[in-house]
């Protein structure tokens, strides 16, 4: 890391992805739904279809062609128009809804809570995500994340990697933007972050970018590897 | 309690009084600040005068007659305005910004970390105040309050007990008023929440609002009573 950075304050993590194992998460979560409601379906392609149609579909909103729509709002469009081709458009709104709601409690890294554990000793941290604020509180709680604030795209009404909302994200934690730095597996986020002038950590996650295509401040393996080069 | 209301999902909470003992932490960071110092002064009356010019400070901002300034500003400000009185019109710039960060490290009533940590297991928790999210988190982290999120009014760039900040911060914690509760020390504070459709629980504190001047859904002598009445 560059030595004349001042000292970081605050990290803000990406949720899906670098905190929490949504591929993982979400697969046992719809296999579990399909055997309980007996729908046989091939959950794992579905699960990588649903979120590849994400980022199509924050754009229009990011971009202003689109009013706010929150997280659960276009996840439960996405569905509706994902179902069809598995072979369940008769699928119910209650069972349409739970199924969103697994995006509410995607389960944390093996390293997640002993890494943020650390970490809180020295910063202050708070999940920055395209997610809701009660999406990312049920996750939290689901997966005991001890955030010290919480970030989500609701409060800005706009979609990482939008300059606004970080340079919004940064006001609300109140450190200058040199001093916060942002987590991610994501390289468009952390870029997002330092166009603002964010400090940058790449964590390095099977499901997520392969590898960093820019120069960040930090390179790891996972959140125990960051703690660890953060001397935390 | 009215029975025909669905259940309690969340619980939002005033900080200064009603989580923390503003009076009795101020008062001893203000001395410990003048000891340290050499600052002879009537350090309890200059506390109790800065926060009662706090209410008559926020309202230019709520009534829309003065653009957004945050709680810290507001405090520098008023500080400012108080040091000639009490004989400290030389304190440099550095200590009163360091008087003002007093305000970020108020201590939880004895009550409050058992009360939280009972309640958590059945709420969503958050902080609802008029504080900013940093001066919020650095007094979570300073005092180990468990929250679930924190909802401070630099999100709002509003001042309770305005009914848009309120609406908007049920909004983000994404549960139907209803179901959300106000959990305060004043009576204002749970009236502007009850406007909006909001639960009330009113707590008795000793440096507070004496007794409820309304009809509330509870009534509290502490945190810890307050989880028993919900069976927390």
């Amino acid at each position: 890391m560059n030595k004349t950075h001042p000292p970081v304050q605050a990290l803000l993590f990406d949720m899906f992805g670098t905190t929490t194992d949504w591929k993982g998460s979400m697969l046992a979560y719809c296999e579990r739904f399909g055997a309980e409601r007996g729908r046989a379906a091939d959950w794992k392609s579905l699960v990588v279809e649903w979120r590849s149609r994400y980022k199509p579909a924050i754009e229009p909103v990011r971009e202003g062609r689109r009013l706010w729509a929150d997280f659960d709002e276009l996840q439960r469009e996405e569905l509706d128009s994902l179902l069809p081709k598995y072979g369940m458009n008769t699928l119910s709104d209650v069972d349409r809804d739970t199924l969103v709601h697994g995006w509410h409690l995607t389960a944390p890294w093996p390293d997640t809570v002993g890494g943020l554990t650390r970490l809180k000793q020295h910063y202050m941290l708070a999940p920055l995500s395209n997610g809701t604020m009660r999406q990312l509180a049920d996750t939290a709680k689901h997966g005991h994340l001890p955030w010290d604030l919480v970030l989500g795209a609701d409060i800005f009404r706009n979609y990482k990697p939008a300059p606004e909302l970080y340079r919004a994200a940064v006001a609300l934690v109140g450190s200058p933007a040199e001093t916060v730095m942002m987590v991610a597996a994501h390289n468009d986020d952390l870029q997002g972050a330092q166009r603002i002038g964010m400090r940058t950590a790449f964590i390095k996650r099977s499901t997520e970018d392969p590898k960093p295509t820019a120069r960040y401040d930090y390179v790891a393996s996972d959140f125990l590897d960051l703690a660890a080069q953060l001397g935390a």
